[in-house]
């Protein structure tokens, strides 16, 4: 209420000249209505919803088209999860001014995604905030009814894989912070680029959905850091498991990090933002789940097993002993 | 990533102790999964979302139960425009605490009005932020294929139409930021209540959605001011309007802060919050949708006629002399 403007308003002038060229699906009625339209289809709809804010999950001096893509990858990694064929989403942008020069990479960033992944922008909500700028965005899959896969479902004697590497991106948030591993890297410019684009842009895994789909007895993506995401997917199946702490797949840098003892493997497995898939393949399954990955041209590591039981997962280290844990996930309160 | 913490983390706990008991509907599996389910049916999604932003929408000392109700009903009110029945929402929630004095009423609010406006909780996602508070709602209806009211339809001599009053969430806010309209209230408590509560908790039409899908031929929730609502409607339908301003719904305090001269028509029908239902009737369904109004138990009033032509609506006054606004809605940027 603080201001208000003719009819061209900043706020309709903003979505016409960023947004609508996104809103390519018909759905979207060129985000000149209220709402948007999912068509009816014998599918059902994955709903996912994660927000992304400012000095949390971005920092202020990202780039615009990076803090976009986050925002749009961290949902199409849960639609992966689940088994889901993207077919769109909704923004909400909290933003403390109408800056050109940030919106436009914004939204160029954000189309490319959209276009990549096949995910088109069907409605928003632009609003003004004193605060931090905050992207929301709910995102639409479809799946045949019954088939998403939940994070129930694993059963002792799967096998738990893990897509891509784990622990990068929160080594490339310290090095952003200036912490331990930047001062490590100090001489490794592209060891810090690489954990810095881990951060900044996840790698969403919809490629692997369809065999996540016809193979997992149960998956999720790996958000808040893979100990306590492997714990939560554990306890709601109702069993446990026992990870090989060695078969974690990680990138050169991060063991190199490992290895000179700049970050230990606990910091590794409760580093959040890795945006991979963690799910259970029950052992008849794991060879055709294996190829499945190879034709996505997806990395898919077994690290452990299901075991059961009603205890906290174990991390185990090469001798066999049991990795003690100080923490296992991101939380933000 | 400033704070890891074990297994039951404050955030998941949060979500439990408030919003599960929420989450009614089978499609949420109790928030324990990454995403919600709308089942596959032959309706179509309508799928809306809108912010609520703290210092913007809602002040920081409004009662927690009025913002988390005014956060679902502004969607539900785009829902009940759309013609949509509410099947429920996602809800993303940006915190700078886990203060349980504040999210105990506010979870107690929303779940009421999830209950009364049969729209339950399907997922969301809770973070920290170091800013204003924010509240992000997704809310999703159905629709039979194709029956969605669009703003595009309107013909030239159908009647329009708006629901209950107009401009008293305005005056409610000018009152808690103490405006003129506050002084001119000084003595009369029972009108300041009145148009607050207007501003803090809006009542959505939903009642009128059927009559609105059967009998309108464009429709949208007036929520940034009736005079900019009605140029985006007719933009939208490539028609214009003529508006008679006494026609105009008013409420009583409204009236009389007009009749006063503490306000004019310009900051009543450019004031934002309204969340009432602006639709175009074509003539010859006026009756059965004035009766269907009636039977739904709210109040419809015509207030002008759709005419043809580029031009921008008209407001005239009880001599027919067009009145001057000098803006037309609110705008965020």
């Amino acid at each position: 209420m603080t201001d208000r403007q003719d009819p061209t308003s900043g706020e309709d002038a903003l979505i016409a000249r960023y947004f609508r060229p996104l809103a390519t699906d018909p759905g979207a009625f060129g985000l000149v209505d209220d709402a948007a339209i999912l068509q009816a289809s014998g599918d059902e709809i994955v709903v996912t919803t994660d927000a992304i804010v400012e000095g949390v999950h971005f920092l202020p001096h990202d780039p615009p088209d990076t803090v976009a893509r986050k925002a749009l990858r961290v949902n199409l990694s849960d639609l992966a999860a689940k088994g889901a064929t993207p077919v769109g989403f909704v923004l909400t942008l909290a933003l403390r001014a109408a800056d050109d020069a940030w919106l436009a990479p914004f939204a160029h960033g954000l189309g490319e995604d959209a276009g990549l992944f096949g995910c088109p922008l069907l409605g928003g909500d632009t609003v003004s905030t004193p605060g931090p700028m905050m992207i929301s965005i709910t995102a639409f899959g479809r799946v045949a009814p019954g088939k998403m896969v939940h994070r129930s479902g694993a059963k002792p004697g799967d096998r738990i894989v893990v897509t891509g590497t784990i622990g990068d991106a929160a080594l490339g948030l310290d090095i952003l912070r200036g912490g331990a591993v930047a001062a490590s890297l100090a001489s490794d410019a592209a060891a810090r680029e690489m954990l810095i684009g881990r951060y900044r842009v996840p790698q969403p895994r919809n490629a692997l959905a369809k065999a996540v789909r016809d193979f997992a007895s149960a998956a999720m993506d790996v958000s808040d850091g893979l100990a306590g995401d492997l714990a939560k997917l554990c306890a709601a199946s109702g069993v446990s498991a026992v990870i090989d702490a060695p078969s974690i797949p990680l990138s050169a840098p991060a063991a190199m990090l490992l290895a000179r003892g700049t970050v230990g493997i606990g910091a590794i497995v409760s580093g959040g933002d890795d945006y991979e898939i963690l799910c259970a393949i029950p052992e008849g399954s794991f060879e055709a789940f294996a190829q499945a990955a190879g034709i996505a041209g997806v990395a898919a590591n077994s690290i452990g097993t299901i075991i059961a039981g009603p205890s906290a997962p174990r991390f185990l280290d090469a001798q066999g002993r049991e990795i003690a844990l100080k923490r296992l996930s991101y939380s933000h309160f």
